[in-house]
């Protein structure tokens, strides 16, 4: 019988196939002396230059498939293959000491990494990073291209790693990996996210999965139930494919409802539409079905990089979105800079609570020429299609008023040079700190529309940081008390004739969904691979139905009580 | 004219007096060569007695002066002197290098210090700065007693420090401190806690004050405006000592009602009590007229020591608060550890939002030995006077389940023991966290009374770390957001016929108080300092005229209409 794991169920679905195992980007190296310098030195000049072809074909791809932010980081690793320091370096080592190339490749780039490590700074620690991900392509190469990395991957299989950082995920081909089990994470990690968001079975948290497998045996992964089983017998086998053969004739069942309506039986409509954190992404949402994008995580843009994007670039990236969703409409969060998200050229402090601290909105009232390049490049990008923008993190009514105050500047910087842009465009903030729910009656007169961030909301409702391990239990999106939040904001919007999004983790859920239809949300913004199956519970709901529910679920003690009625 | 100076404004009141800089723990020494080492020895030897002897008298002084908890700090301190490991580096360094006394004892305590230092690791930090404590006192008595610290402040000073340790407030003589100021720290830091607790004014958060004010140059410190005036000259001096004449008259004519009741002229009676950290507080909360103790920090039992205290010894100090108070109500409220407050010997884990982690109840339904020693030592004390048990940081329904469960299991050990308690006793919870607060109406169903921790509540409502400088802003406890949660706590408290207090600092302000009186709040609990001026606002409010201002208040879209509302 095969070993099962349990960890933590990140993105559904099943699937089975041989573990790839994927090794720490510093493959194992062994010194060898008495090598003649010059020979070696011949073979780390071969190495570089393979490495550095390797690199252009993953940026062309990247391009082509993501987009230019997400290409740009290729274009770095290329650059620090030829910095003349590092072959200075290496030459020297092999004269000294006539080790192997291997080593002195290793010796180099394990000094270069470790002075970047050492300043204790979030920049620096991505730069020594970003050294030993170049190093451990050139080792790689150098040991004969052996080895395992997520490009690498040729044939179906799935990806057992310690953890995906973004610069993996850009690279991974979802037509050959059948699923990912990592050993840490949460459901709401980048790599949770991702895998959601391309729709591939996902465990994490396993712990020390990459210790307890071993490449090329046969794993059976349950993203649903968060279980992977490590070789099963043929019995187990066999059932667990006849599980997978169910999901997808009901994967095959939703798939007919991707030009379905969002609408209750008995006639409430709502919008459903994707979450998105690259250009390239609107594509998914639009093959799901998804009726616009609720949100775009405009922050990546800004990541992986030495300075901010220009406003051109951004303008190009905006404008994409808006093109590709041919008029549906698109919703761009404005920098989301801070608590978990570093970004170093940005120079923020160091902060000993990070999720309490200096982050998005907080940071671009401060930072205004950042802000105005952002505000002014969605704004020309709303020429060319139907954009909305959002403000991130909002906590008082003042912070709305000043956020407004840099919009109308842009625009009015926008009207005198004769540029175009939509002048209906609408403004929205997002109700994820809990003063903002609770005061969400006036906030909606300075506003057009409101997008729930549960994500944050559950963690500052319960003060809960959701990264936590040791209280994961305390962090509940279906808690009453961020029930009667959702309603507070719902209500106080409609009040003012005001439409309510939301675009945390909770609206892709469906367990949620029929409550959260009772609550009155007019839109759910989800990851594209959830949007069918919450279009099939809507379709499945009566309105009325949904409003009692509602109403018991507000009434609940604790979020075990709302799970029963909504298990039931 | 003076320089003027701005920070904090942490404690009210105003005084003049002379600077008494506090320098660094670590005196400065010179190395000398060429000394007999012997006689080097029989100095240290002598420095180590007289050292000796005078933490004896800080011993005996605090325990009197605060008890046993407190004086423990001191007993460790004596104890790291009698370590031969300390005695036998110093002899050594002295024969090796026939060096000063001074400059072996500092090599051989920046050694020891270093040691822990470099474990990175909270408790060890803490034994790092004992032992650099430990090692400034010996270097000062070698140097002939001199060198500033907080117990050798003779005469009525002004203190200027970096900061105060705990162990530095233990050992502050309120009748020879006019004020301090700090280079470091906000309202809410233990320091400015301290200063109202003591009433002595305090500006906080000054930068580098302890660098820019010399010795003996006279400050002018106003406590109420967080300003310092450096050297006045003496049209300034005569101006601000009026000021402070016509301070102390108001100051006397609030002393008349140190034995009236807190009522308003129509009628409405509520309790304003005080907030004490350790047990010989009690004794200023009564001296200020508090009609009881409406929080006892017990965390303050924990600290500064290697393992947790006995339930006896915890017995003793509940019990001796329960007989201070005599038959007034004191709520003791269970371990709140975590957030900014470490205890070592619990392991706790390093997080990366701490106040958004494993903290207070959290740690406590986990470490139940730990928890059961303090449910028994509460219920013991009961039998002496009129004590309540209070959770603090409950964020759900399940959380007060299970602490009244483990409560029940002390009562019922108790009760097969045959020991004595108040079987009557009520329990409470904090509401700190949002989620309590909006589901106050089922919390109240589980527990007597509730009391309502602002310092938290603001920080999570806000999402807003209240020690964090940079977004100090947005720590709004006047926020509508903030006071409408206040609203639904009570209302849900009221509607089961429950009643409500409030221990976090929006409680002492006198701002506030109408405001919370008219949102029906039945307790206020506060530095003993802030009694008689809140008592006083109660008394001039008419309850029909508070509720109308709470409408207000509540409607108001900022906090800076809020301030508008109570300032005219």
């Amino acid at each position: 019988m095969g070993t099962v794991y349990r960890g933590v169920a990140a993105s559904d679905g099943k699937a089975v196939g041989k573990a790839w195992v994927l090794g720490s980007s510093a493959p194992s190296v062994t010194r060898e002396e008495g090598r003649d310098p010059e020979r070696e030195w011949a073979r780390v000049e071969q190495a570089i230059a393979t490495a550095k072809a390797e690199l252009e074909a993953l940026r062309q791809a990247t391009l082509e498939k993501l987009g230019e932010a997400e290409a740009q980081l290729f274009v770095a690793h290329a650059q620090m293959l030829e910095d003349p320091e590092l072959a200075d370096q290496i030459r020297q080592l092999l004269s000294a000491e006539r080790v192997n190339a291997e080593w002195a490749v290793k010796c180099v780039i394990d000094a270069m990494a470790g002075l970047f490590d050492a300043l204790d700074d979030e920049y620096m620690r991505q730069r020594a990073a970003d050294i030993r991900d170049v190093g451990g392509r050139l080792i790689r190469q150098l040991q004969g291209g052996a080895g395992a990395s997520v490009a690498d991957v040729a044939e179906p299989v799935v990806l057992v790693a310690h953890d995906l950082a973004p610069s993996d995920t850009v690279q991974l081909d979802p037509t050959r990996v059948l699923a990912f089990v990592t050993d840490v994470g949460g459901r709401t990690s980048h790599t949770a996210i991702m895998a959601r968001s391309l729709g591939i079975p996902a465990v994490v948290g396993l712990g020390d999965i990459t210790a307890r497998v071993e490449a090329g045996q046969v794993l059976a992964v349950d993203g649903s139930e968060g279980v992977v089983q490590v070789a099963p017998d043929e019995a187990e086998l066999a059932r667990f494919r006849a599980d997978a053969l169910r999901q997808r004739e009901e994967r095959t069942r939703l798939e007919a409802l991707r030009t379905a309506e969002s609408v209750t039986p008995d006639g409430r409509k709502v919008e459903i539409a994707g979450n998105i954190g690259m250009p390239g992404e609107a594509a998914q949402v639009l093959a799901q079905g998804g009726e616009g994008i609720g949100l775009f995580r405009s922050e990546f843009l800004y990541m992986n990089r030495g300075e901010a994007p220009s406003e051109e670039e951004q303008f190009e990236a905006y404008r994409q979105v808006a093109e590709a969703m041919d008029g549906r409409p698109v919703i761009v969060r404005t920098l989301d800079v801070g608590g978990d998200k570093g970004i170093p050229y940005l120079g923020l402090p160091h902060e000993e609570n990070p999720f309490l601290g200096y982050r998005a909105i907080r940071v671009c009232l401060d930072q205004r020429e950042l802000f105005a390049a952002q505000l002014r490049a969605i704004l020309r990008a709303s020429h060319y299609g139907k954009l909305r923008v959002m403000f991130p993190m909002i906590a008082t009514v003042e912070e709305v008023r000043a956020a407004k105050r840099a919009l109308e500047e842009a625009k009015q910087a926008l009207r005198r040079e004769g540029t175009p842009f939509d002048e209906g465009i609408e403004v929205g903030i997002m109700i994820e700190v809990p003063a903002a729910a609770v005061i969400a009656d006036r906030l909606a007169q300075e506003v057009d529309f409101f997008s729930i961030g549960t994500n944050d909301l559950v963690q500052y409702t319960l003060a809960c940081d959701r990264l936590n391990e040791r209280i994961r239990h305390l962090y509940q999106p279906l808690n009453p008390s961020v029930l009667r939040l959702v309603k507070m904001v719902i209500d106080g919007a409609h009040a003012h004739g005001k439409w309510v999004g939301m675009c945390g983790e909770l609206a892709g859920d469906p367990r949620a969904t029929a409550i959260l239809l009772g609550l009155g949300l007019d839109e759910f913004s989800m990851s594209a691979g959830s949007i069918l199956r919450v279009r099939d519970v809507v379709r499945k709901t009566r309105y009325e139905d949904a409003k009692s529910l509602a109403r018991r679920a507000l009434e609940a003690d604790t979020e075990a009580d709302v799970l029963k009625l909504v298990e039931i």
